[in-house]
């Protein structure tokens, strides 16, 4: 399937919790699926270190592959948060104060210390764009087109919305699956007959086990509905033969 | 924390489905954890589409700089499945049949048809070494430092402590957590001496709410076993200030 390279995106995990085994990263699921709708095709993700110069180093690669990029972790208050100083230095931008991040959390630890790590929070390389956090606390940023968001999911996924109307959609990326109740062993001669004669469509075969025994489960992806109904067809008649 | 260079490791999840979002890869968090208690750190990980190419050049950029490199996915008997040719490619060795994959296979499918899917499975760098799978199925290889995974976090759950006796350990990397009830941006400033006071040691600090409010998971990853408890009651003590 070729996307048109317009619509490509890279997300870059930050945090040593992840590369760990600690946490499970679900940001990624979330934001692909969520670009998928905006016909943004996520190429590439990366989970990295806390540690500058590897931040550094690859978001500059990756803000010149790709049309977007977007992070996710390090930019709270405590030591091991250097992502939002580090985008700075990236863009070779000066990392300060943003007055209007900082008004919105002077409001919001106005009942209790508005402490150096809070004030950390409003750091942010020169001339980002706010991305709001709604329950009014700390907001994420952008610089050009690079989308810095924080690492807790139910905050990524708050905040995520507002990107649709800076975001250069294409055309939404369809879905469809088909459950084949046999071995993937069994079907991918055929199946590699019907890839064939789709190329642009995406055809993925993922083999499952459960009570019932195997399985595939067949994913197409595509952005023409016209020949993914066609190709799904196709696949439908192949897997009857198995049957 | 500096981990000695020698104990570095990559993991390169390969495949569409992860970065649809479709998917959620649970092969990172396993495979990590598994390597930190062999002393093995993961510096990096890498998602990419069923791509010759990008294959290629990412397995050959991280085999360069990581002791050793850890691949999922893409190794089944269907169409998208092209990591062991693009493997091949990477090290510019001869893809064919690996003699005793192939025996292993034809005696698993003795009842069933061995079509060219399945001996698809049998298919190999030139020189791989085998990692069996328990089940008599198809096995999963090495090459040189990389070590070439199934997708199914079931397979590679039962291939990988083969590995053990191949891969060179260092010291255990332990990992300690102190549950501290309070806000993250109230302590960031005590906690930072902290970590400045144990440089060794990496302290990650992560927020969390439950109904019971906010609280900071602190996590504590080193290998010195005596500084780690020693952290940890300077860390309690901190947070005894917050309570």
């Amino acid at each position: 399937m070729n996307f048109s390279k317009e619509f490509t995106s890279a997300i870059l995990i930050i945090g040593n919790e992840i590369l760990s085994g600690r946490t499970v990263d679900k940001n990624t699921s979330f934001i692909a699926k969520w670009l998928g709708d905006l016909g943004i095709n996520v190429e590439e993700v990366r989970i990295i270190p806390d540690k500058e110069k590897v931040i550094i180093d690859s978001l500059n690669e990756l803000r010149k592959k790709y049309q977007y990029v977007f992070t996710t972790g390090g930019i709270g208050p405590t030591h091991d948060d250097i992502t939002s100083e580090s985008v700075a230095k990236a863009f070779g931008r000066k990392y300060d104060y943003n007055k209007e991040a900082y008004s919105i959390l002077e409001k919001y630890y106005v009942n209790s210390d508005f402490n150096e790590g809070r004030k950390k929070m409003a750091r942010m390389p020169e001339g980002a764009t706010l991305i709001y956090n709604k329950n009014g606390s700390a907001p994420a940023f952008s610089v050009e087109n690079v989308f810095v968001l924080p690492g807790i999911p139910s905050y990524v996924e708050s905040m995520i919305p507002q990107l649709k109307k800076v975001l250069i959609s294409g055309k939404k990326i369809i879905s469809v699956s088909c459950d084949a109740k046999v071995r993937e062993s069994s079907i991918a001669v055929d199946l590699e007959n019907i890839q064939n004669k789709y190329p642009d469509i995406d055809i993925g075969s993922y083999p499952y086990s459960n009570k019932d025994g195997f399985g595939t489960m067949l994913v197409m992806r595509g952005i023409e509905e016209d020949k993914i109904n066609e190709c799904k067809q196709a696949i439908e008649t192949m897997i009857k033969k198995f049957n």
